[in-house]
């Protein structure tokens, strides 16, 4: 099969761009695409050196995003003339934040940001959220922007590192019914506590694969529903006796849990 | 100061849309911009419950990404009938990706690809790295990806989550004069770790701002530049004798480091 050339050009990271290119080509589950990324793209002899290049392949395709309003002519202008196609990432949001607010953009590249205060907290809470997870030291609660709680496999510990991506100190807890909650989970506010819960069909589904991924036997009491019911049912009395909000995770990506944990602690004030 | 209402609508879980909307606000730092996250949004009624909802502000700006044509369409002509601007995240890239291939795009929505397989092997990368987080447990190694290797303050760890989070399984150990170097390290082919070094200035004022913000004095050994020189210096000499690949992190930010070390991987048909 044909490999379609895609290039990823930017001036920064190229995130953006990549993200955009890979939430468009999963329209096109059939077809083969090869990457090829471009980074810190700052001048137009750089960017003329990899658009020479992308000339020998058939149709390669650009998803570019530039502060500079040069180099994104350039692309354009490079794209028209060669009639390839092209996506600029950045552009149509920057006008369209200028049209809204009447204000005119500052041409600032993502790579300008990397060493400020916000690169230091995201550093630290990824820190903060692997030296706390899995109950390792339930104290760490005291000091995170929230702890999480929930059986096995309701994904704590992916969650923890999302919101920690974002910033935000996390712990995570685990309930497991022959061990003693932690005291400090009853000490701090009620609302600092998220209690993530899961269907015990998509449970026994995720620990089956679990069990399998790690070449082990699928069926154990880990797997068995009458045990994951007891489980579920003390960690279900666990966080109604502290009163936090519960969210079921069974339909959700990690994301879009996150995206309400997020919601729920500005609510309270918490980030 | 006025906030402006971003609106971001997904019918999946609306990642790339808020991604977009970053990327272009940094250009107006000094503006205030407040978010509302509209996702799973799969039908015309919800939709238009929100769109309805939006009214109430003076220009609110929408950052949208639908699979549906429909929902694509009711949307903009919204945004045109009251004159707000609107950014379609996904349509650009779907149309450009659709004319170089000649192909009609499948209308997939994210969503729909939670619980697959790659799912369960981004959740196990994260454990993973937890896991095997700050040589806690040097024989990680043997099953990562990727080892990574280097002194305090290189990034070990936030690098190995990012890496997680993109379904790679890496292993950090750090590397101190006074500690002896795991013995896998040398039994492991050596195109499966890399160094990370940092420039002596560099390190020393991430560690001084790391103890200020564990409020210590910032004056300590661990900020001392002789001792950090000496601390380089055995880092080189460890990577030298393992003869890995060696990136300078002084000049980069995180999503970059992975990028190169994902090259690395790919090259060495590693991942």
């Amino acid at each position: 099969m044909e490999h379609y050339q895609i290039y990823i050009i930017s001036d920064s990271i190229g995130d953006t761009a990549e993200n955009v290119a890979n939430a468009s080509l999963r329209q096109f589950p059939n077809m083969d695409f090869q990457f090829n990324r471009h980074t810190r793209v700052t001048n137009k002899e750089h960017l003329e050196k990899i658009l020479t290049e992308a000339k020998q392949y058939v149709s390669p395709l650009f998803f570019h995003s530039f502060a500079s309003k040069e180099l994104t002519d350039c692309i354009t202008q490079f794209c028209l003339f060669h009639q390839y196609s092209a996506v600029d990432v950045l552009t149509p949001g920057v006008e369209a934040i200028a049209a809204t607010t009447k204000q005119v953009p500052i041409p600032i590249t993502g790579a300008l940001r990397k060493l400020d205060a916000g690169y230091f907290s995201r550093v630290e809470a990824i820190e903060f959220a692997v030296r706390y997870d899995d109950g390792k030291d339930p104290r760490g609660l005291r000091t995170a922007d929230v702890g999480i709680i929930g059986v096995s496999r309701t994904s704590k510990t992916p969650l923890c590192m999302y919101l920690a991506n974002k910033s935000i100190r996390a712990t995570n807890i685990p309930l497991v019914p022959e061990l003693p909650v932690p005291k400090v989970i009853f000490e701090v506010p009620s609302s600092k506590i998220i209690g993530l819960t899961n269907s015990p069909e998509k449970l026994i589904r995720i620990r089956k694969e679990r069990m399998k991924s790690m070449g082990l036997n699928a069926d154990t009491s880990y797997t068995n529903l009458a045990r994951i019911f007891e489980e579920i049912e003390f960690a279900n009395e666990v966080m109604k006796k502290i009163g936090c909000p519960i969210i079921d995770v069974s339909d959700k990506a990690i994301e879009e849990t996150a995206d309400l944990v997020i919601r729920h602690l500005k609510k309270i004030n918490q980030i």
